[in-house]
């Protein structure tokens, strides 16, 4: 199989534009990750695209359009919240399959104003909607309980998650916020579903973000190995989709697994990497997956936070980019915008919020008991 | 690269199921296609799903729910009519890639009672329903008609494609309809849009079909390689989705282009291509493709049609299997439901309408200005 190389990169940064179209959204962030390896549009042999809002409507073709490039073959795909990772995944897939060099990926996502929004839909499943849109909170707040129950688990812990990432984000330029959020007002801000206030639930926003993957010897050949980033590891994991899995230990078992397959294809484990940007759609969710991910034991979660292991600085910084409560999260872009932020720091690149030294990173998104997208990136040797 | 092939494949009978989902309908030919090779579903490491009425729910993950697989890895695509051959060529392109060595691939919709069912739709492009479900018809009578004033094609000589097709599905018992249809009943039927009357326009049906693919080396392990049939070349092509495109000239390029590619992967030319199955969605798109396929000289179609040339029998029979003029089109699932059919001939099991002795076929789907897939498989040398 082929070696492949993350050379260019980028995101936009995340916010609410309701005057702009998706592919004029994704169109942005395509061409800053072209410009981000100094290659055209002309150069890239496909486009996968992720956006799950609107999969359907050729959304990739429609990106292409606003940038001048025709022609080359599009895949549009959608997988929950891990449709950017699997638009990478299967653009990293076309690369190890040798049948391109130069591939394109673009996530993208225009979100709704509500709970959970794109809308999506479709005939004869007439429980989606509901259980789409409804019962996501619900659903990682007893997720969160079950690991209280479990381990002890406390309201104070899972809020400096969101203490935690939102300071991370006062140095994300790219990020929704850049504001502090101290732990008695995240433990006082309007309760969703205990024990998730609103400042520990994910940032509805719209965004893009995209990346160019380039063969081993593309990537030498055009003198871009430089800021090359190895994808060592491309993992991804599902359940069938059905009410009873709206629970979380299948959650769980998806990314256990994912993490599983992700450290065998890179060779490493949890001990080797340095930063991690993980799937914090609630604050709950994030102490879950540290467990998930192999970054400490089971029932360890709690205290790793309290130790600050997880903060920059700390022993395996997590979600530096402000995560999904403070960096926002626009379903089919985030994948990506992970695999952009892990990017950055293995370049040296992350400024005021750079991972001192980081070799090994991981992303990881997970689209509820549906799919789990891991990726581990490699810093090149110099 | 690992050379790839199709070990197991297999369609529903195209039909209305209202009163089935999706999920069903697309386990029913998954089930079909693993029976096909002797394989159980815990023998697939991954699924490669296309359904474009329903791309973001999933729909991959809940057929594996209907048939008891859980945890693998599922893609969901879609790409207009293009869906089924891009799900398709992502499960090739893993096997190709090394990454799997048994990809189980599946196509699927539901259609509605429109002229082109599925609504699709989506926030922020106004005039996608409209033109999605309300232009293709006038379209493709344009482009026949252009075709028309530059060659002199007759409205008989269109018609013929579907009194051939019509005739064909006659032999196949999955095909939606078993009906001839003489010459003056298609050209008497009632007209939609001139030269196409409604006995000229695809059939609008549930449907769906699926493969697995394997790598060769599983393939002989496994002792399948006797009804294998090796996937030569897969090509996708596209063009920017946008109004000004729907027009032929660019559903042309598409195609042409997509060709070339093909032709040049497989390392043959159109002069060796024993049966072709092409995106007949109307009669006079078959016209247009014989020549963008390179089946004959431009300006030759309707000689081609007139001297029996792609009947059953003829020097290149296209659409032996009904065409989706007959058999039916249900989007998502054409791309594998062609790949089906010229499987079946290559394997020699066609029964009354096998193409005696055929060796390489080819399989091509266009989703309008948007996405073009071809593929071309070979039997395997005894």
């Amino acid at each position: 199989m082929t070696d492949a190389y993350i050379v260019g990169v980028d995101m936009i940064k995340f916010g609410r534009f309701p005057e702009r179209g998706v592919p004029e959204i994704g169109a942005e962030s395509a061409l800053l990750a072209l410009d981000d390896c100094g290659l055209e549009i002309q150069k890239m042999e496909a486009l996968y695209c992720g956006n799950l809002g609107q999969a359907g409507a050729m959304v990739g073709q429609r990106i292409l359009q606003q940038i001048g490039q025709t022609g080359i073959p599009v895949v549009n795909c959608a997988n929950a919240c891990a449709t950017g990772a699997t638009a990478f995944r299967e653009a990293w897939m076309a690369v190890k399959a040798g049948v391109y060099d130069l591939v394109l990926a673009v996530g993208v996502e225009q979100m709704g104003k509500g709970l959970l929004g794109g809308g999506g839909g479709g005939k004869g499943i007439p429980k989606e909607g509901m259980l789409g849109s409804g019962t996501m909170p619900a659903v990682f707040a007893e997720a969160g309980m079950e690991h209280a129950r479990n381990y002890g688990t406390t309201f104070e812990q899972f809020a400096k998650v969101s203490v935690k990432n939102h300071h991370h984000s006062t140095m994300n330029p790219k990020a929704m916020y850049q504001i502090e959020t101290p732990l008695d007002v995240v433990m006082n801000a309007e309760m969703i579903a205990y024990p998730n206030t609103k400042l520990m639930c994910s940032v509805n926003v719209d965004g893009s973000a995209a990346a160019v993957i380039a063969s081993g010897k593309k990537a030498r050949e055009l003198g871009l190995m430089g800021r090359a980033v190895k994808v060592s590891a491309s993992a991804l994991t599902s359940d069938p989709w059905q009410e009873r899995d709206l629970v979380m230990p299948d959650v769980n078992t998806c990314t256990r697994r994912a993490a599983q397959t992700a450290f065998e294809m890179a060779g490493i484990g949890p001990q080797d990497v340095d930063l991690v940007e993980l799937h914090d759609c609630f604050a709950t969710a994030e102490i879950l997956h540290y467990e998930n991910l192999g970054l400490c034991a089971d029932g360890e979660a709690g205290r790793m936070i309290d130790e600050g292991e997880t903060s920059l600085g700390g022993r395996i910084p997590v979600n530096v980019s402000g995560g999904l409560l403070s960096k926002g999260h626009p379903l089919g872009a985030t994948g990506i915008a992970n695999l952009y932020e892990v990017s950055t720091h293995l370049r040296g690149e992350a400024g005021k919020r750079q991972v001192e030294g980081a070799k090994v990173g991981m992303t990881h998104v997970i689209g509820l008991g549906s799919a789990c997208g891991i990726h581990i990136l490699e810093k090149v040797a110099a």
